[in-house]
C-alpha cells in the first residue's frame, strides 16, 4: 500500500493542486501516466520561493524537490485512483532555478529521487534529466514533471 | 474537420517549417506522434525575438506561443497526413525566453494551450510543462514541442 | 553492426557512466527505451566545462554534444545488450549551457544530431528541442537526453 508507505515515512498525499492555467494536470495515454510540470505549492501556496545559489540552500532546495515529488503522485492518484496502480516510475525531470554559478542541480534533483525510491523501492528507480534555469513560474526553486507506468 | 476549426478560429496550419538543422520536424512511433521544439517562425522568419520581461510583453509572448503551437500542429499534419488523425493532444512543453525575474511562464504558456482547446475542444486538454530559460535559438522569445496520441 | 560502425567513425563506445545520483541511467519501457540526461564526461571525468558564448567556441560545444551521445548511445547499450537491438532514434532533448547572448543552440546539437545520423543512417533520424539554459551538473556545457525505439 503506496500510501501507507508515505505515511509511514512522515509525508501525505496532498490534494491535487490546481494547474495555474489552462491544462491538466495529469493524463494517462496507453499503459504510461504523464504529469505536468509541478512546483513546491502546499495547500495553494508556494512554500519555497527563489533561486538555489543564492536565495535557498541546497537542503532547502531538497526539501522543495520532495514536496514537487509528492504533488506529482498527488495528480497521478487523481487520474489513475490509486498509487496502488502505479507499476513503476519511468522518469522524472528536474528543472531547478539556478543562480548562474549554481552546479550542484542533481543534488537538488536527490531530494525528489531518493524520496521516490524511498516509497517505491525498486519500483522507484527512474531515469532523470536535473537541469538549471533562470527562473520558473511563480518564481518556484524547483518544478518536476514525472511519468510511470501503470499496472 | 480540425483545419476548418483553425480557419473559423482566424488562423491557418502553416506550411511546415524546415528544421534548424540536422533533425526532422515531427516523427509517429507506436499511436504517438512527438515534434521537434517549435519556434514562432512564419514564412521561414522568426516573427517574435526576445525576452518576455524585457523584451516583449506578456501579450506578445502569448501570441508567439500560439504561433509555436500552429507550427507544432503544422509538422504533425506533414508526417500524418490530416490532423484529422490526431485523438488528442496530450503534452506541451513550453519554453519562455526569459529575464532573471521573469516569472509569469504559465501565462504566455496559456497562448497555446488555449488555442490548442479552442481547437481540439476536450481532446485538446493536456499536461503541460512551462519553464523559464536564459535564451533559446535564434533569440526566440518561446520554443514549444509537442506529443499528440493518434486514432 | 552499429559498434562497428561507431569505430569506423573514429568513435567508441564508451563504459556507462555513473549516474551523479540516485536514480539509473536508462530504462526500457514497452518498445522504448529512455536515458538520463548525460553529460560530456569521459572515465569519470567531466571533458569540457563552461557557458557556450563565453567559455568554449561553438565547435567544443559540438565535441562536448557528441561525447554526450556517445554517452547515451552507452548507457543504451548497459540496459538492452547491444546497439543493435535499436530499431531508431526518436528524440533527443538537448539543453546547452548558454551566455545570455548565445543563440546558437541548433549548432551545438548539430554535434549530436549529425554523429546519431552518421551512426545509424536513415534510422538515427529523430526529432530534436535544443534549448539554452544559464546552468548545467558540474558546469557542464550540454546535457542530453535521448529516446530510441527497440527492435
Amino acid at each position: 500500500m503506496i500510501e501507507e508507505k508515505i505515511i509511514e515515512l512522515g509525508f501525505t498525499v496532498p490534494d491535487a493542486p490546481k494547474p495555474l492555467a489552462a491544462y491538466i494536470p495529469a493524463l494517462a495515454v496507453n499503459n504510461l501516466v504523464m504529469t505536468a510540470g509541478q512546483l513546491p505549492i502546499v495547500k495553494g501556496e508556494l512554500k519555497y520561493k527563489g533561486k538555489l545559489g543564492q536565495d535557498l540552500t541546497e537542503e532547502e532546495g531538497q526539501k522543495a524537490a520532495e514536496v514537487c515529488l509528492l504533488n506529482c503522485l498527488s495528480v497521478i492518484k487523481s487520474v489513475v485512483g490509486s498509487l496502488d496502480n502505479v507499476e513503476r516510475i519511468l522518469k522524472l525531470t528536474v528543472f531547478v532555478n539556478s543562480a548562474d554559478d549554481f552546479t550542484a542541480q542533481p543534488k537538488v534533483a536527490n531530494g525528489a529521487s531518493e524520496l521516490c525510491v524511498k516509497i517505491f523501492g525498486e519500483e522507484g528507480k527512474h531515469v532523470r534529466s536535473a537541469v538549471g534555469v533562470n527562473q520558473l513560474p511563480l518564481g518556484a526553486p524547483v518544478e518536476i514533471e514525472m511519468i510511470a507506468k501503470l499496472k
